[in-house]
């Protein structure tokens, strides 16, 4: 099976993040998870690593906007030009703002960066270091060369891609998330023929979703633990199902505390239900494992036989499949259950 | 002239707030800005100290949305039980969300503290402890305690207020506002006839903004810093001037960085223009001294005679004014320049 990866990743290791109650700690979303994987990978006889190719912006810009991605660009070196003492010990700073866009729509975008960051960032997970940029540039590629791959021999393919990408919306960094990787492929495969994203990382989808809100040719469905109680927080709700011409081609399945096997593949069922009707010729999987019982973000309580199982459920829908990597923080489970979920797909 | 205060204010003191970057730095808006302000007064032979009286919920909830209100009282309980270790040193805590609700309108409220916080507060530094409510609840009751004054004397009066008020909008926390002070008090006015509020705080008055954006009976002016360089960052241009009924009833003056004197006062006639054509029967003054020559938030060069001058024109209206304290944070200036401004006012 083909694995698309890149050591750019490396490039981004923000020193920290900030929790509620304006607490530093160590960036959970690190690069340690990508060898964790690797290794287990690296272990079975059917991984087949392979660099990715690079797309250039051009499908990034299909799906984000313009002056967001200028905004990820250029950060760094504006933040170095605003505040010097930064560039003594890079290695100790991560940039995140103070001051957030709430709720209202704002007509203008300010030109100083510290108002710019808090319109396109929306919390003190999404760190902009040094190589943040080329990092998320690198995940996508992944995601890209997966999806062409897919397209190219109608079987699946693997995109390890670091950081995620599943909470970054048209416009905005969230949740370690900078380019929306999955939906940046889905884009880009949904002119080959209809596709169907299903995220079934812990957190709700909420960037994928805000992507493809009002279209009809691209089906996204995510399930996940409740907002009511857990990040995202303001989107994933249930009664949330696309507007305008989207109207029905987007479902949340939102969870409580707890599930487990059981009622994890209960709501898979339903979801692939959806799938099936909607009858994509392609299906975009994102990949999170941090419903795993364990899991340093999570309350689900989702096995390894559990992995098997989805993983299973999901190639039995007959797709050819994009498994993009999204979040998964429990380490040293982390490269196993990778590769329990992928074995379903390997030809 | 009557000054209306309470030292309930001191049970809020946070012990951190945190920039950009994710930096925890001493809480500015703090208790010694008060004693400052007190000891400038009781060396006036007019400054008469009062204790205001209690308004209760009903000028509060008049103005904010009551699930907001319920927040700020309920939260710092809430926290307490969701995380035990904040109540084994609570004085090193500061009640923060890291996640916030971004630019979309959400249509669900998460029940859960983390996204509720994330929902109703918009930036790090309107940090929660276990006395802001209180505190907040004692700095509205010296604004309206002024107003009623203001109202029966059909003179002038001062409400040295802490928290300061402007940045709290309907239903959100912000800039180290909690409720807003000046539109509680000014709503409760307008009942008695028409009144213009006018902020002269370096910072917009977004919270006064947000509350009055809809109405043609409050006319409300901010003069400060442009919000393309400065905090609030969205909210505050030139061309947002009201709503529905309301258009054409608010005006923001956004200055550049480095204005002195002339810059200001120039503003401040073409406000005060504004003011006379309302024809107001009341005026309530936001007074942030951070437009100061050398205030660590500011960037502007407004001098003492500045101010003195200030107070001068603003005393011209010839209107019944409340004058309610917002931001200053230079603390050993700060006494003398609330001094200087309200020395026009003392009848």
């Amino acid at each position: 099976m083909k694995i698309f990866y890149s050591d750019t990743h490396r490039k981004h290791q923000p020193p920290f993040e900030v929790f509620d109650g304006g607490k530093r700690v160590p960036y959970l979303e690190n690069a340690d998870r990508m060898e964790c994987i690797l290794t287990a990978l690296q272990n079975t006889d059917w991984a087949e690593l392979t660099p990715p190719t690079d797309f250039g912006l051009k499908p990034i810009l299909a799906v984000h906007d313009k002056d967001y991605i200028a905004f990820l660009a250029s950060c760094w070196t504006e933040w170095l030009i605003l505040d010097p003492t930064v560039a003594e010990s890079p290695e100790q700073h991560a940039f995140l703002p103070a001051t957030f866009a709430l709720r209202r729509k704002s007509s203008h975008v300010p030109s100083e960066l510290l108002g710019k960051a808090g319109y396109y960032i929306m919390d003190l997970s999404a760190c902009i270091v040094a190589g943040t940029y080329e990092a998320a540039l690198g995940s996508a590629n992944c995601a890209l060369s997966a999806t062409e791959f897919v397209a190219k021999n109608q079987s699946s393919a693997f995109a390890l891609c670091r950081p995620p990408g599943h909470h970054a919306g048209k416009d905005y960094a969230a949740g370690y998330c900078f380019i929306n990787n999955s939906s940046v492929a889905a884009n880009w495969l949904s002119s080959k023929g209809r596709v169907a994203i299903l995220d079934i990382d812990y957190h709700a989808g909420n960037g994928t979703q805000d992507i493809f809100y009002e279209r009809d040719d691209v089906l996204t469905i995510s399930i996940h633990s409740d907002p009511d109680f857990e990040y995202p927080h303001f989107i994933g709700y249930a009664d949330e199902t696309g507007a305008g011409a989207g109207l029905g081609f987007h479902r949340n399945f939102p969870l409580p505390k707890g599930t487990g096997d059981e009622g994890y593949l209960s709501a898979l069922d339903e979801a692939s239900n959806l799938i099936k009707s909607f009858a994509p010729k392609y299906l975009v999987v994102s990949a999170g494992m941090d419903t795993f019982d364990g899991d340093p973000l999570g309350t689900f309580k989702v096995t390894r036989d559990g992995f098997a199982e989805i993983g299973k459920r999901i190639a039995m829908l007959g797709l050819p499949t994009a498994i993009i990597m999204e979040g998964g923080y429990a380490n040293a489970a982390l490269g196993e259950n990778i590769v329990t979920l992928l074995e379903n797909f390997k030809s």
